[in-house]
This record gives structure tokens, sequence and C-alpha cells, in this order.
């Protein structure tokens, strides 16, 4: 019997604490800390030989100082003797970096792939990446989990009567996350269909669907700046929705977001934790959802060797 | 006839700057910016297909921040279709992280060259890594450069008689550099050596070798905090000498490390500029050397297929 070992590093440690609470074990000791100069000083404070570890980190704001606690403490891990180095990464940074789409760019989340492999990690977990083809970026096992259920399983609660939801995709590359939950919540679906008639002249938004007197569910896989989601929810008010909700996996909220959400026509929010949300982001109008049962079931599964399969959507 | 392409990302553009000059080069055009989240975003704004590539960057503070910039950038490069992919790093940050000095230690040193090699960096030059033996972490070409020729020049133009000299190394671990010093000025060495009489008993210092009325001159390839340096100086005065110098090749600088030479007996300190200093880092006491043409002389042999070795001492 190979022992079961979670360790936390910066990012989230409120959502590991939370996942090891679930399994009923403590968090491994680690001290993750910096030099007079910046570098990061990582020292793993108990035995790990021969024991399946797993990492729980996201690579979220400040992505590089979080990747490179990632990457070092990996290596730390691996020159420790332990016998599986498993990295759960709840928030994948660099994802949306995932294709050349001009010349010359790099391709930073297959980079990240490949530093998070040469460091030693022999399996990730991850949770609704950018796009699904990033799990071909890696050559070491993968489990890719949904937070799709959880979403759904909140905006089932608020007993709304089917005929009147519409699940909604923000533009035209979520339409398949918005069928997914539309399954769900047995609810038709609409596009917003974004279009610049000419170079230079203020986009369009065209709503595909009826919205009409419909409480309307905007979904998306990550929110940044919140600028597609807060002018899509104004679009719907104008198209005649009684109410919009919207709900993604990744509140990253840079820049101008929160200010745009506090002035949007949006109703209410719904987010997961995946990514730690400073105080000053939590603001009443943002729900947020714990991943963590999700997290704990796919890391117990995996640890005693179980199909983790239903948990991806 | 390969183009020579020389890129500098953000640690030290002023030496980049100067690499370029000095070979009648003009830096290529890239832009390395931030996206609202803090994902580092690169565009290289000419084509490189073909080309021999040099990109100059430093891994000083914050060295996560030019890490990630670093390793982006050959992706970037390598995906552009360079011929080679040449990473110029005058300070190799994570140096001083070559060994398991504890148990379950990281060796971070050996990770950040296979990170270089996984992006796709098909050789590096660097400048007087803390240790010679770093050169084997990497299974791509490297040159290894060195610092004390042009440390030891400009103490050779101050003119002072050669019997008034000795060459002081901090510890013990730098002997082999104040031996390469001592050789160039015609001097003797001498070794301030450090011990512990008995554990929380304050540290003696015992100066092996003559320094009583001599000009010394202390050498280090990094200053960081400072400390070692300015009790060493201190410690030299006590013992007799006449004058303190201090040099390095690498102005770490951090903390209390200002503050520290400034109140210290060291009369002028002497570094590169291998890592950019802040103005109020730029105190009168510290004079700052070029590496420029050092740099640019490596790069040119490289580019035209001649031998660098000596460069190396
Ligand atoms: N962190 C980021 N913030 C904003 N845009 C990004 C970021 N990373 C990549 N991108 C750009 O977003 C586009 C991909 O987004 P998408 O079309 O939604 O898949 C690409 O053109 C990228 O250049
Ligand atoms: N950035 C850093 N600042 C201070 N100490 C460090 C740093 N990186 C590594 N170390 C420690 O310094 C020691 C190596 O220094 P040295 O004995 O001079 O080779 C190791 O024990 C490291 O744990």
């Amino acid at each position: 019997d190979t022992k079961l070992k979670i360790f936390s590093l910066n990012s989230n440690y409120p959502l590991a604490q939370e996942i090891a609470e679930l399994m009923g074990v403590e968090l491994g000791k680690c001290s993750v800390k910096h030099f007079s100069d910046g570098e990061i000083q990582i020292n793993i404070e108990e035995s790990i030989r021969g024991c399946d570890v797993f990492i729980v980190q996201s690579t979220s704001y400040p992505v590089n100082e979080h990747l490179m606690e990632l990457l070092i403490m990996i290596d730390a891990v691996k020159r420790a003797s332990a016998r599986t180095v498993n990295v759960v990464i709840p928030y994948y940074g660099y994802a949306r970096q995932d294709r050349k789409a001009k010349a010359r760019e790099p391709i930073t989340a297959k980079l990240v792939a490949n530093l998070l492999e040469t460091a030693g990690a022999t399996r990730v977990i991850v949770l609704d990446l950018h796009a699904p083809q990033i799990q071909g970026f890696f050559d070491i096992l993968i489990d890719h989990l949904m937070a799709v259920p959880l979403l759904s399983e909140y905006f089932k609660s608020k007993g709304f009567s089917e005929d009147d939801v519409v699940i909604v995709s923000p533009d035209h590359g979520g339409v398949t996350r918005a069928r997914k939950m539309a399954e769900r919540l047995k609810a038709p679906i609409a596009i917003i269909d974004k279009r610049r008639p000419k170079p230079n002249v203020a986009e369009v938004m065209n709503i595909v669907g009826n919205v009409e007197g419909k409480i309307c569910i905007l979904i998306d896989d990550i929110i940044d700046t919140a600028g597609t989601i807060t002018i899509g929810a104004n679009a719907l008010i104008e198209s005649g929705a009684k109410e919009v909700y919207a709900c993604c996996t990744h509140p990253v909220l840079s820049g101008p977001a929160i200010e745009r959400i506090q002035n949007s026509s949006i109703k209410e929010l719904v987010v997961t934790n995946t990514i730690k949300l400073p105080e000053e982001k939590m603001i009443p109008k943002i729900t947020q959802l714990s991943v963590a049962p999700l997290m704990a079931e796919a890391i117990s599964r995996i640890y005693e060797n179980k199909s983790v399969s239903t948990l991806f959507d």
C-alpha cells in the first residue's frame, strides 16, 4: 500500500485545505518562501519516499510566480523519491495561448505542458481547459474534469420553470459548453453572434435564438476583463430578456472586470473557486461554488485506481 | 550565409543595446508585454526564418518573470523557424540552488537548465556561474565566460605597487577565483576563514595570510545581501589592512546590501553590468564595468564559428 500525500502551494491554500478535509487527510508539510533576492525556496518537511503525491496549484495571477513554484515543487518531490507526482491544476494559466493566431507567436499552453513533464510530473488533473485539445499537448496522463454539472445544479436549485430558461453562449466558440448545460436544465440555447460589418465600425450584437421574456443564463469558461459577458448581458436585456444570470468556471476577473460586472445588467454571476478571489472581488453579485468535492472525488479515484470518466461531464 | 539577429527581453535592455552597437547591428524588433491578467505576451515583429538568433536575458530579479519571458521567447523563436536559438544569460539566476544541501530540496539550477532545453534553446552563453559544474547540467552547447580579466584590468589601471596588494577570498569556496585574479595582478592571496567554535556562539573571523599594511581586494562571484563581504572587509581592517576594495561579477544587492556596503569599510565596490542596477543602488561607492565587449566578442566568434576558448580566462 503506497501512501497518499497532498501538498498545497501558495495560489489557493483554502481550496487545497478543503480537498484534504473532505478526504480526511492532513495537508503535507512544506514551506514555500522567497530568498532575499526573490528566488523561490521550497522545503518539504516530511518524508514522501514511495508515496503517491498530489500537488494542488492553480497557475493564476501572478502566473509566472505560481508556475515556477509548481515546477520547483515537482522537482523537489521527484528527487525525494515519490512514487508518482500528480499535479492538480484547477486553473491552467496560459491556456488561451494555445495556437499561433498570428505569425511568430509562441504556443505557451504547449510550452507549459512540456515544462511540467520535464520537471517530472507523471499525471495532471485539470478542470475546464480553455480548449479540450490542450489535453493532447501532454504525453503524460491527463484527467480533464468539468464544472458544468456543478454550475447546472446551482441553477436547478433556483426552481425556475423549465420553459422560462435559455442558456446563452456569449460567442460562437462557446456553443458546445452552452449545449452541455442546456441538456442538464432541459432548456433551449441561444448564441450571441458578434459581427463587425466594416472595419472601424462598431460591432453589431445579433442574438440567434429566442430570448424574449426569458431568464437567460450566460455561460463561459473564463471571465477575464468581463467585456464579452457584460456587453452580451446588456444586449440580451435590450432584446427583451426578463433577467440575465452569468456563470463561468474560472473567475480571472482582471482589470476593469469588477466595475463592469457591477454596472452591467447581470443579476448574479456564479463562479467556482478554482481561482482564489481577493477580498475586494467578493462583491455581493458574485456567488462562488466550491470544486473541492469534485477534486477530492477525482483524487480518491485516481489514488484507488478507479475510473474517473463519470466526472468528465 | 545565415543572418545574425540579436533580441533583448526586459531584464537588461541597456546591456543588449550596447552589445548590438559594438557588433554594428540593430536589435531585433519584438514586443514583450503583459495581458491584463499578467500573462506574458510576446510578438516577434520581423522575420527570423533561417537566422542565427541570440536572445539576451539575465534571470535577475524578478527572476520568475524574467525566466518565463525567456522560455516563451525561445518557444516563439523556435516556432518562427530560426536556424539556431542561442541564449545569452549574463546572470544565471537560481545558480546557488545547485545541489541538495538538505534532504528533500529541489536542484533548481538543474531544473532551469532542463527548462531552457525543453523550450528549444540550442546553445547557452553564460558568465561566471556560481559553480562551474553547472555547465554539466546542460546537454546542449554551453560557453562559460569569465569576468576576472575585466575586473583585474580595472585594478591594474589603479597603478598600485605589486608588493602592496593582496587578493582576498571572502570564504574558502572562492579561493580558486581569488587565485585567478592574483595571477593577473602578480599578488599573493589571503582567505577569510569563518568558524563557529560552538553552536550559538558568534563566528570567529580568522584571516589566513598576511594583510597588514596591505591594499586588500576582496573578490566574489555574487554579492547578494552583502553580509559576507562587509563583515570580511571590517575584519581585514581590524587585522591591519591599509585599504579594502571589493569586487564581484553579479551585483544582486538584495535586502540590506546597499546600507551594509555604505556603512562598511569597503572603499570601492567594483561590479559588472550583468544585472541592471536601479537608480537607488548606483551609489558613489559602486563602480560598474561593462561586460558588453566580452559578450559581443563571444557572440561574433560563435556566429562566425571561431574558437571562444581564449575568452574563458
Ligand atoms: N492572457 C490573455 N489575455 C487576453 N488574451 C489572450 C491571453 N492569452 C492569449 N490571448 C489571446 O486570446 C486569443 C485566444 O482566445 P480565444 O479566441 O478565446 O481562444 C489569442 O489570439 C491570444 O493571442
Ligand atoms: N537565492 C538564494 N539566496 C540565498 N541563499 C540561497 C539562494 N539560493 C540557494 N541558496 C542557498 O545557498 C546555499 C548555496 O550557497 P553556496 O554555499 O555559496 O554555494 C544552499 O544551501 C542554498 O540553499
